[in-house]
Parts: C-alpha cells; sequence; structure tokens
C-alpha cells in the first residue's frame, strides 16, 4: 500500500520522505540465514523508485526520452528483518544538481530504521549517450515537495 | 494483504480459495517484454504457499520436524500481466493423499484468471530420508476447509 | 559454458539432448534451506532457453516479429542440489505442432538427474494476438536435430 | 570459472585483485531496458563473495561461529552490460580494521570496468550480538595475498 507525507507522519515516521510502501517480509526475500537477503533492499528501493518517480511525472514509456539512470547505489544495513515483519519503505529526494540527483531511502521495520540506502540518478539520453536537464517542473516539485537541497 | 475465503468471495473470486494475497506488479517483477516474467509467478505461489502453510499449523521453524517439500509445480500462464496492475493470489489444498497433497493456485486480476498454478508437496523427514504420513491434524483441515478430496 | 549433443555425450549425459550448460551453485541460489529454491530451476531453464532458441534461428531483437511465448511450464524435483555442486542443464524440442512446440529440460549432477522440466511454447503475433505457424526451417531443424516428434 | 591473481593478469585485469569468476549475461539478468538490472551485480559481487570468503579459510556451515556479516554496501554503474556479453567480477581485501575490513569489487567486460562496488564486512558473534576480531590466520592471508591497507 502506498502512503504519503500524511500518511507516514500518522505511523510515527519523522522527516522530510514524500512516499513510503507498506508491505511484509515474504518467504523469497529470505537467505540461507533466515534472514532478509542484502539484495532484496535493493529490489524494495527499486520498486519505491519506479513508483514514486512515475507520481513525480517521469513518463517511462516514451523509451526515447530521457531517462532516469542509476549512476552509484548505496545500502547501510543497520539490523537484520526476518520472515513476515511489516515494514515501510520510503524515499525522497535529498539533493538536486543540473543533470542528476540524489535519492534517499530508508526501511522502517516497528518504528525504528533497518537499512538505509542513497542512488545518484543521471538524467540520460541514451539515444546521444550524454546526460541531459533535469526538467523544470521536476526540479520545482523536488525543491517545494522532496525539500532536495540545491 | 492476506484475505480469507468471505473477503475473497466479496472480492467477486469464486470457489473453494481458502487464502488470498491482494498485491500489485512491480518493476522488478517485469523481464525485457515489460511483462511479469514466467518465474515471478512461482514466487508469487511461493511466498502464499508459506503463509498458507503456516496459517493451516506447520511448523517451520523445527527444521528436524518433517517438512512440506515440493515435489512437482506446474503453472499455466493465461494472459499477460503488467507494471502496477492489482491483482490477487489464491490458494487450496485440492488433492489429499496419505504423505501428500496437492495444493492449487491461481492468479485473479480484474475478475480474469490470469495464471494457474498447482504444486505436489510431500511430507518429508529429511533427516531419515523418507516420506511420512500427513498430520491427522492437518488432513482434518484440509477436508473440512479446502474441500481437498481424499 | 555451452556444450552441444557431443560434448554431453562425452560427459555422459544420454539421450537426444541438443544443448547444455555447464555451470555451479552460486549463493544466490540458495533459500533457507541451504539447498537450491525451486523457483531457481525456472531461472536456469530460461536462461538455457533463451541461448537454444538463438541458436536454432529465433529473433528476439525485432519485438514486432512472432515470439515464443511460454503457455505452461512444469518441474519435477527428484533430489536437492547444494552450495558449489557442479551442474548440467539441458534441453531439446521433444514435440511439434502446427503453432507450438514442448521444450524438456533436465538438470544433471554427478551423473544423475536431479530436476526435469517441459515448458508449452506457442508462437504468437502480439500485435495480432493470435498465434502463428511455426516457420518451416524452425521446424526441419526441431525434427532432424530434436528428433522432435509431430 | 573461478580464475586466480595469476589467470586474471593473463586476462589483462590489472591490480592487486585475488579471485575472479568468468561468467556470461543471462536472460534472467536482464530488465525490461534489456540491459542488466542494477540489482544483479549486488548478487554477482555476493556470488564472488562467497567463494572468496570460503577459499580464504572462513567457515560457513558453523552458524553458531562469528560469521561475516555485510554492514555497509555500494556500487558505481559505468556503463550498461547486454545479453550473452562475457564478463569477470573480481574482488580483494583493499581495507583491514580490528573486527572489520572492506573488500572491493569489480565487473571487467572487453577489458573495461562496467562496475565496481565496495562492501564493509563485520565480523560479528550474533548469538553474542556484538561484533569480533579478524581471526589472525585471515589478517595474514588479507595482508600477505590481498595487500590490504590495516
Amino acid at each position: 500500500m502506498i502512503l504519503d507525507h500524511e500518511q507516514l507522519a500518522d505511523a510515527g515516521i519523522q522527516g522530510d520522505w514524500v512516499m513510503g510502501l507498506l508491505d511484509f517480509v515474504r518467504y523469497a526475500d529470505l537467505d540461507s540465514y533466515n534472514h532478509v537477503n542484502n539484495k532484496v533492499y535493493h529490489a524494495w528501493f527499486e520498486n519505491l523508485r519506479v513508483c514514486y518517480l512515475a507520481q513525480s511525472g517521469f513518463d517511462f514509456t516514451d523509451k526515447t526520452a530521457p531517462l532516469p539512470v542509476v549512476r552509484k547505489a548505496s545500502i547501510e544495513y543497520i539490523a537484520p528483518m526476518f520472515m513476515n515483519e511489516d515494514y515501510i519503505t520510503v524515499v525522497r529526494c535529498s539533493k538536486l544538481g543540473r543533470t542528476s540527483f540524489d535519492l534517499d531511502y530508508a526501511v522502517y521495520c516497528e518504528g525504528e530504521i533497518r537499512a538505509q540506502g542513497q542512488t545518484r540518478i543521471v538524467m540520460a539520453d541514451l539515444v546521444a549517450g550524454k546526460p541531459v536537464l533535469v526538467a523544470d517542473d521536476v526540479r520545482t516539485l523536488f525543491i517545494a515537495r522532496d525539500k532536495a537541497v540545491v
């Protein structure tokens, strides 16, 4: 279930997060240690990112248009997660450049952060093979809604 | 969100299904054809199966106890699925043997079946390396609740 | 490493298999039981299938051309597999229809079959939304090379 | 196929990498953009890491012993990768602390780095819930073989 900023605040999650996704740990998320595998957090952040970018006006249907491309990704693992735990992944744009921006993520579970991550996204014209400017309406939105630092 | 038989009926899903899981298609479910990859349906059924078996009294924490092991699995793909579609996976035990049972699955989306599957589960004593009888309380439950054919 | 029919025979694998892939079990293949997860065999067969179909003349680059679509898939799990085991997946076309064909698969490990599977593939014109005839050169190849039953 | 330092040098890969894995891009590695999905690089590094740590003397069979736990992971994506490309993933320990160490990774393809990553690994006693010292024989190996900075 997708959550907005107000619903996140109601769930006790502080900060400038603009979108969240409520979910629970499934069997396929586990590895041989019976906890959520490291790679799975990347999938969680990816799924949320695609929803978030679509809601922020990005159009993924025109594959000749400039596209957001992940240039760097990092995750800090704070505490393990286990089968059936309910969790909320959250996202916001924390920093805005001319042709790129940073998205911050976190996983909240029982009111605590279990993992946090960040991706550097570059707007790329894949046909021309070069970066392009972040569109003006996206810039305005990221600054106003996400409190992104310019 | 886990749904019971009544909630499935309220959602317009007929039949003897005893548990469902409401979810939506995520980016990680897609493959290079922009539709849900064939393998992903197996993950959906696996996730539901683990919830269903736990709710049916199976104990996965004691790994020396007899365990349900998948012996066969089949899926029929009826219609493709796409990004963001809401769907409900459903499950029931359709047939009960002495040491094994069959679970049926389906994926419902907009009132139609997109895929259906079946797994033959064998109760196995992995230490002794042989099949064991399905426990009596499980037999009773599968017959009464799931309308399993003996 | 891709193996042809002669190399499979040299490796002691009998039958009309026309292509194999030698690989080993990796950590990401395991689940919480420390054996290869059921879903992973589908990925192994899928990876081999795409190589096999490309080598058999199928063109996946033109996405408006008729495409092979998986209509049914089944797997029988015979014995578990574990970390670092070397295995060979094998494939052939076992049966040929007008608009569809069956591919058989197996996983060999230490000279024994650990799992075997089958997929029904339908040639589909996704633009027109209907099945199309299997191309003549493919028919000839599947009958001559794979010993497919018509 | 696992490669050692000399075989990596023969393949034209410079640096203090101590182990590599030669592989090729499979269909399951791709996403809807027809290139290797971002998450997949983490799986590649994970698979190599487990082989590398086992060869370096880590024992994963005793799950009550102190275990290497991933505390942080980062990847820089340099150039996209496509179906059937041959690549080599490489690994070494670049930095050694008292209770933790850093592993560096890279993906080489046609002589160029396509992606590079790093993980901070902490030796953890999961029963006591606290970090423990990196074992002396591992320290000696990482310094001598991997040229790890202390």
